[in-house]
C-alpha cells in the first residue's frame, strides 16, 4: 500500500490518534480488507514517533479485529462493510450562474440492442491487434512536447488531409487536439470575447452551440436548406461562423460550390472567420466531394477542424485543426495553458498507423461495410417509410437523416436507439429521425426497423 | 495511398484539370516519391469521368517523368524536391486582444547537458516493460466514457488520495483530468467570470497565472513568507485563491498548520474557492506531512487538485481534481464541452498500475533516488555555496530553491539548466536560483554545480 497518511497535528494521545484514524480509515473502505499495513517501525519512523507508540494503536486495532496479524508477513485489514464512504464535502461555493442554462447533453454508455447511434463507428471494426502492436512500439519516455502535439502526426495529418481532402497544410499549421471538441474549444478561445456573436447552423450539433454560449459567445442559429447554411441569413456582426458543409449535421446534404463561394466572400466583407467542421467525411459513397472551404479559402478565414472519432475510435479523442498563420500562435498558447498538449504514445501511435499506409487501408474496408448497412437501411426506408419519412438525400458520413410526415408522429420512447430530429434543434423543432448505421449490426437492422416503423403512428 | 481528392468543379479540358493538380500534388510533397497512384479505372470510377480521360493525365505526367509505371504492380510518384511546400495562407484574421499580452512560455524539449530542470521526473525512472504489459492489456474497445474518465482510475485515485493524503473523495467527487493544468482550467473555467479576482502566489507558478488571465480574471499577486501565502494580504473581493501548501512553488517550504487555517477561514467569511494544487508532495524526505486544506476544509470551499506528472511522466498527461458536490455538476459539464474526456486506454493503464501496487512501489523506489541527489545537491552548496546562496528549507518534491545574497549575481546564460527564481516572479524579480533535481544524473551533479558556481560573481 502507499504511505499511509497519519495526521499528529494538535493535541492528544498519540496511540489514539492513530488508533482513530486507521479506524476511520478502514470503516470509509479507504483501507479495504487485505491490505498490507505498513510495519511499526516504518511507520513510526516516518511520523518521527516511538515505534511503541504505533505498536499501541495496532495492538488495539487487532484486539478489535479491525487488524489481523499473520507470523512472519505482517498486518493486514481484516473485512468490513464499510460503514460510510468517504466523500467530497457538498460545497457552499457556487458556479458562475452562465453554467446554470448549460447542458452538455451526456450520452449514455451503454450499448443499445438496436444501435442506430449517431456519430460512432463499429468498435467491432477498430484495428485491436495493430493498434496494440504499434503502441507497443510507440511508447514514449520523453517527458513532454510542444503544444501542437508529436511532430511525426502533425506531418502524417498534413499529407494525409492534403491528399484525400486538398487541405492546404504544412506539418507546422496542424496543432493536435483531443477530438475535434477541442479544436472548437480552442478557437472560441481565441476568437470569442464576452457577447461576440457566433452564427451556428439550425438544425446543428448541440456540443458546439453549447461550448460557444459557455465561452460567453451569443450564438445564433442561421437555418439551412438543401444547399445548406443559407449565407443571406447569417446576422451583421457575426465574427465566427461553425459550419459542416461536407455532410451537414445533422441533415446530411453537402453544402453547394456556389454557397460555399458566397460563405467566403461573406466573411471577407464582413472581417468574420469559419469553423469548417469536417467530421466524417472520410465516408463517401457517391458524386465527387466538392473542395473543402479550407482549399477555396484565399483570404486566411477558415479553420478547418477534422477527428479521428469516426474512421477509427472517439475513445482516442484524436482530432487536429488547421488555421491561418494569424491565429496560430495565439492557438498554440491556449493549448498550451488548456492542457499542455494530448497523450504522446497514442499521438506516436497514430503517427504510425497513418504513415504506415494501415489508416487507408482501414478506410477502404470499412467502407464497404458501412456503405452495405447504408444500402441496407435506406432500401428498406424507400419501401417501408414511404408514407411517414422523406429521407434528406446525402452520400457521405455515417447517419442518414428523414422528415416526417406532417401526419406522422414518433411514440416517445421507440425500443430501438434512434434519435429524434428535434434533439438537433435550437429553436423550432422539427419532426424527424435521425440514423445512424456507424454501430448497428447488419443481422440487426431488419429488426431494428420493422421495430421503428411500429413506432411510428399516422393520424388520418 | 488514401484517395487522392480531385476537385473537378468548375470548366476547362479534364485530363488537364486532374494532370494539373497531380502536378501540384507532387510539387508540394504532398504526394511522396514511391507513393502509389490510384488505378486509372479507380479514380475514374470514382471522379465519374471515362477511364482515357485519367489514363490521359497520367500519360503526360509519366512522360514528363513525374510519375513511373511499373509493369504488373502499379503506377508511382517519382522523386523530386518540393518546389514549395504547401501550407495555410498566411490569414487576415486576428486573436482577441487579450492574447497580445498572454505568454504561456513554452519549455523547450530538449534534454540539455546539465539537466537541473524544475518540475520533471527522471524518464529513466519510468517503469517502460510494466507499462507496456498494462497498456497491451488495457487497449479498450468502448467508444466513450462520461466526462469524468475510467470508473477503475477515478475509484483507484480516491482510494490511493485518500490512504496517502486523506483526501476525502468517493470515486465519483474524483474527475480525471490532461494533467493538473486542465484541471486548473475547468476550475476557472466554472468560477472565473469577466473581472473576477484571483489570487495567486508571489513568486508563483507562471502556466496558473497565465491561464487564469486568459479566462479574462483580475489576477493578483500574494507574498509568501516562511508560513506561505500571506492571508491578510489577500484582496477583499477576492473569488479564488491558488495555492501550492505542500511544496510552494517554487520556494519550497510548506504552509504552517496555523497559516492553513487562517486561509479557510479567510474564503469562509468572503465567500471564496481555494484550488489546493498538491502538484509533488509524493517525494517527502523528512518530517510528517501536514493534512491538506482539503481534508481541514469543513465548508466545502477547497478543489483539490494532483497530476502524475511527477511520480510517472509529464506526457502521460494525467491529472485529476476533487470538487465540493456544489461544483462537481458545472465541472462534468465543462470537462464534456471542453474535449469529452481523456484517452481511455491510458487511463485503463494508470488504473491497473495503481490498484496492482506498482505506483506505492514505483514512488518508494524513485524516492530513494531523489533522495540521493537531493542529499548530494544540498551538501555541496552548504560547502561551496554558502558565500551566495540562502537555500529555503524544505523537505519534500523535486526542486529546491535558493535565494542569492545581494552582493552575489548569476551570469545571464550559464552553462547549466537551472531557472532563475526571478522567472517565477510576476511584479519584483527576486534573485535566486531554483535547481531542479529530478532529472539530473548522479553523475553530473558535482560538474553541474562547479559549472554553476563558477556562473556566479561576486561584487565587492
Amino acid at each position: 500500500m502507499t504511505g499511509f497518511h497519519v495526521d499528529l497535528s494538535g493535541r492528544g494521545d498519540l496511540a489514539t490518534r492513530i488508533y482513530q484514524q486507521i479506524l476511520a480509515a478502514i470503516r470509509d473502505g479507504t483501507l479495504r480488507g487485505g491490505d498490507r499495513m505498513p510495519p511499526t517501525r516504518e511507520l513510526a519512523e516516518r511520523l518521527s514517533v516511538s515505534r511503541n507508540t504505533v505498536a499501541a494503536a495496532y495492538d488495539r486495532l487487532t484486539s478489535e479485529g479491525y487488524l489481523t496479524g499473520r507470523v512472519g508477513s505482517g498486518t493486514f485489514v481484516g473485512t468490513f462493510k464499510k460503514a460510510r464512504p468517504r466523500q467530497a464535502p457538498a460545497g457552499s461555493i457556487q458556479p458562475r450562474a452562465l453554467w446554470g442554462s448549460i447542458a452538455a447533453g451526456v450520452s449514455s454508455t451503454e450499448t443499445p440492442d438496436y444501435d442506430f447511434r449517431v456519430g460512432v463507428p463499429d468498435p467491432a471494426y477498430f484495428p485491436v491487434q495493430t493498434w496494440r502492436r504499434l503502441i507497443g512500439q510507440s511508447l514514449s519516455t520523453e517527458l513532454y512536447r510542444a503544444p501542437t502535439g508529436s511532430p511525426a502526426l502533425r506531418a502524417a495529418i498534413a499529407r494525409y488531409i492534403g491528399q484525400s481532402r486538398s487541405v492546404r497544410a504544412a506539418p507546422d499549421d496542424v496543432i493536435v487536439t483531443q477530438g475535434a471538441q477541442q479544436a472548437l474549444d480552442l478557437v472560441g478561445r481565441v476568437l470569442i470575447d464576452p457577447g461576440t456573436v457566433v452564427a451556428v447552423e439550425e438544425p446543428g450539433y448541440p456540443p458546439a452551440r453549447a461550448l460557444f454560449a459557455s465561452l460567453g459567445a451569443r450564438v445564433v442559429s442561421v437555418p439551412v436548406d438543401a444547399e445548406g447554411l443559407a449565407v443571406q441569413a447569417i446576422p451583421r456582426g457575426t465574427r465566427l461562423v461553425y459550419t459542416t458543409p461536407s455532410h451537414q449535421f445533422p441533415l446530411g446534404m453537402p453544402m453547394s460550390l456556389e454557397r460555399r463561394i458566397a460563405l467566403l466572400d461573406w466573411v471577407s466583407r464582413h472581417d468574420a472567420a469559419i469553423i469548417e467542421d469536417d467530421y466524417d467525411s472520410e465516408y463517401r459513397f457517391a458524386d465527387r466531394p466538392l473542395a473543402p472551404l479550407q482549399s477555396l479559402d484565399h483570404d486566411g478565414r477558415v479553420i478547418y477542424v477534422g477527428s479521428f472519432s469516426k474512421t477509427l475510435l472517439p475513445a482516442l479523442r484524436l482530432g487536429f485543426l488547421v488555421a491561418p498563420e494569424s491565429l496560430q500562435p495565439a492557438l498554440r498558447t491556449a493549448k498550451q495553458l488548456t492542457d499542455w498538449h494530448g497523450d504522446l504514445t497514442t499521438q506516436a501511435t497514430l503517427a504510425r498507423f497513418i504513415e504506415d499506409g494501415y489508416l487507408a487501408r482501414h478506410v477502404r474496408k470499412t467502407m464497404r461495410g458501412y456503405d452495405r448497412r447504408r444500402t441496407m437501411i435506406l432500401d428498406i426506408l424507400r419501401r417501408d417509410f414511404a408514407d411517414v419519412l422523406d429521407v434528406v438525400p446525402s452520400v457521405a458520413g455515417l447517419h442518414v437523416t428523414a422528415h416526417l410526415h406532417p401526419h406522422a408522429t414518433l411514440t416517445p420512447d421507440p425500443p430501438v436507439a434512434v434519435r429524434p430530429l428535434a434533439r438537433f434543434c435550437a429553436d423550432r423543432p422539427l419532426p424527424g429521425l435521425v440514423i445512424g448505421y456507424g454501430a448497428i449490426r447488419d443481422d440487426r437492422i431488419a429488426d431494428g426497423l420493422r421495430l421503428l416503423r411500429a413506432s411510428i403512428h399516422t393520424r388520418q
